[in-house]
């Protein structure tokens, strides 16, 4: 049995969706390349038995890469689940809270809130700060955190892909941080040790959706009770080594591509440099448009990753021609999330340069006719 | 930006895993041509956004498909979910269980045993039927049922992989049947309105591994407490057609091209044809070897799925110069479960007659110069 591919040109797109987002094209090209025969096995990875030596060493090679990427010390478990982030909102407090002891909250958006629902049926908890009255266009300052005494865990959303914001420091806490990390984990270097648990789906700067990770120090995956389905508890996953189960093996093995790509682009420090450029670029075209662009978010909390801003003073009519205008110039994925309307502009990992310079030029002539 | 293919041979394997499991040929190269440009789009569909037209189409298009496939009746929800059959342990239970009304469950291997395990764990269940007696080698007979008179439903497995089982025809039972049909689902045709439930990880018969299908009667699906976490009901996902929250999107479109290419080979009927012919010449082949080979299953309840059989009389030294030989001559898979040993061969929808000519060739020249 044997088959070949056709040479020919592939059109690729300038893509700024939120997450599912734009991965990396060389890590695209290796897929496409050993998709019909991974390394001389006859077989694509998505074929390849979980129980085989080739698939045990992509799982290992994923979890290594992460490690070695974000420098995450030896008392943390690195674990692969599904479900996503909205599954993390009930499983964090099913494994993490302790009885008496309250979950405090930092209120930042839509995702918090969603996290925040799965708590109300039944966790013990507290919204230790919340920027709703300023409609959450900054994350909170230290001084208006009101942490428990005796806190399960402090809960936040580094990156609140909704409303633009981002946090720049991270809160004090003596009971562990425990972070939704989904849309900026892997964009910057962070102190993994400073939190309890990270978890982040893998569809924005990991790879594609269907694989979650989970950056657990393994003394409080202990404080679950296991009478909790045995999927759900991070004990299972840590034990069996993310084989518990059939694992997403093909999302796992393109998560290990991506933090290879990482890696050999600088890993956490070169990325993030890249990630600053490219924010800079759109928030500056932004700021300097005399107010044809203007970004709510403020300058202490504005996202690296996912850019927010207004056209026109979010005349809906305008904003509505610059979506259109620019997927007509190959621009994909410039509005905002449906329940805020206006621009979002997402800038993770592999979206390039070159795809922030085509879409300034793209908002400078479209200022120029329509400003 | 423009990238191209360079064309060159693959090698392919004869591929008997157990599930991970050989994908169609064409739809991995479908797959393939259209990785890095998803028709026109610039972007694979990993990088497409959930909510964007093209993946709503997709994810039509694999409901729609299995709903024809299938002959899902109109009062059943199709939803695509992750987690496995794993989850579905647990989360059948949690939506489907009624107060005071136990669970039926028919035990008939490693996979009722999991679910059993989860049961354990505060739901009423009586195990109706089990043959763990008789080593698991057929599935329970009518007459040795003893159903509940008020039961919240009742379980089976329809295939069990490990065993090499398999229900031939359905067991009667007033309550709602619920069925793990993770390893024969769109293998035959079936009556779907016997079910109550059905779930299925897609990794056997249907695509890759993170995404399960579950098939619910509407009605059943509003038994769950809202209390329950909002992922983790059924009614969820009916109410957002599989859109919740980011579905495994690469995943689901796989499984779309899957049931597409089912279709074309003449569906469940044309399906279940192939599947019947490359099971009865591998029993054949195995019934008459003079006993070198030894399926222990029972002739009523032999699976089509997965062939089970031990070697000259279960000598595992000869099993593992039988597999090792298997994978020199590009026959992959061929070991048993480790929990029992001997070998399995399994035999889904994408293993051709080719792959079991080849096999069946190689079990009599082993045979020659072993037996």
């Amino acid at each position: 049995m044997s088959t070949s591919v056709t040479a020919r040109p592939v059109k690729r797109a300038f893509n700024f969706n939120a997450g599912p987002a734009a991965l990396p094209l060389p890590v695209l090209e290796r897929i496409r390349e050993e998709l019909l025969d991974y390394r001389g096995t006859g077989m694509s990875v998505m074929e390849l038995s979980h129980r085989s030596p080739e698939f045990e060493a992509i799982n290992n090679a994923a979890e290594q890469n992460l490690r070695k990427l974000l420098a995450i010390p030896d008392d943390y478990a690195v674990i692969f689940v599904q479900g996503g982030g909205s599954l993390q909102f009930s499983s964090v407090p099913q494994n993490l809270a302790l009885p008496g002891k309250p979950i405090d909250v930092l209120h930042t958006g839509a995702w918090t809130a969603k996290a925040i629902g799965e708590l109300k049926k039944g966790f013990l908890h507290n919204i230790a700060a919340s920027t709703e009255a300023e409609k959450f266009t900054r994350v909170p300052r230290q001084d208006e955190i009101k942490l428990s005494a005796d806190a399960s865990y402090t809960y936040l959303c580094t990156n609140n892909t909704i409303e633009g914001t981002q946090y720049h420091s991270l809160p004090a806490s003596a009971a562990p941080l425990v972070a939704d990390m989904s849309s900026d984990i892997a964009s910057r270097p962070i102190d993994v040790s400073k939190f309890g648990l990270i978890f982040a789906g893998a569809q924005k700067n990991l790879g594609p959706s269907g694989v979650t990770v989970v950056i657990v120090r393994k003394d409080l995956a202990e404080r679950a009770d296991k009478n909790l389905p045995t999927i759900l508890q991070y004990r299972t996953h840590i034990k069996e080594k993310s084989l518990y189960h059939t694992p997403p093996t093909f999302a796992v093995y393109i998560l290990g591509l991506v933090t290879e790509w990482i890696a050999a682009e600088g890993g956490l420090p070169g990325i993030q440099k890249r990630n600053e450029a490219k924010a800079k670029h759109l928030y500056d075209t932004i700021d300097n448009s005399n107010g044809f662009y203007r970004c709510p978010v403020e300058k202490s909390s504005r996202s690296l990753m996912n850019v927010v801003f207004r056209v026109a003073n979010g005349d809906e009519a305008v904003e509505k021609e610059f979506a259109k205008g620019a997927a007509a110039a190959n621009l994909v994925g410039t509005p905002g999330h449906r329940s805020v309307g206006g621009m979002r502009i997402s800038l993770y990992n592999a979206v390039g340069q070159d795809a922030v310079d085509a879409l300034v030029a793209y908002m400078r002539e479209f200022q120029r006719t329509c400003g």
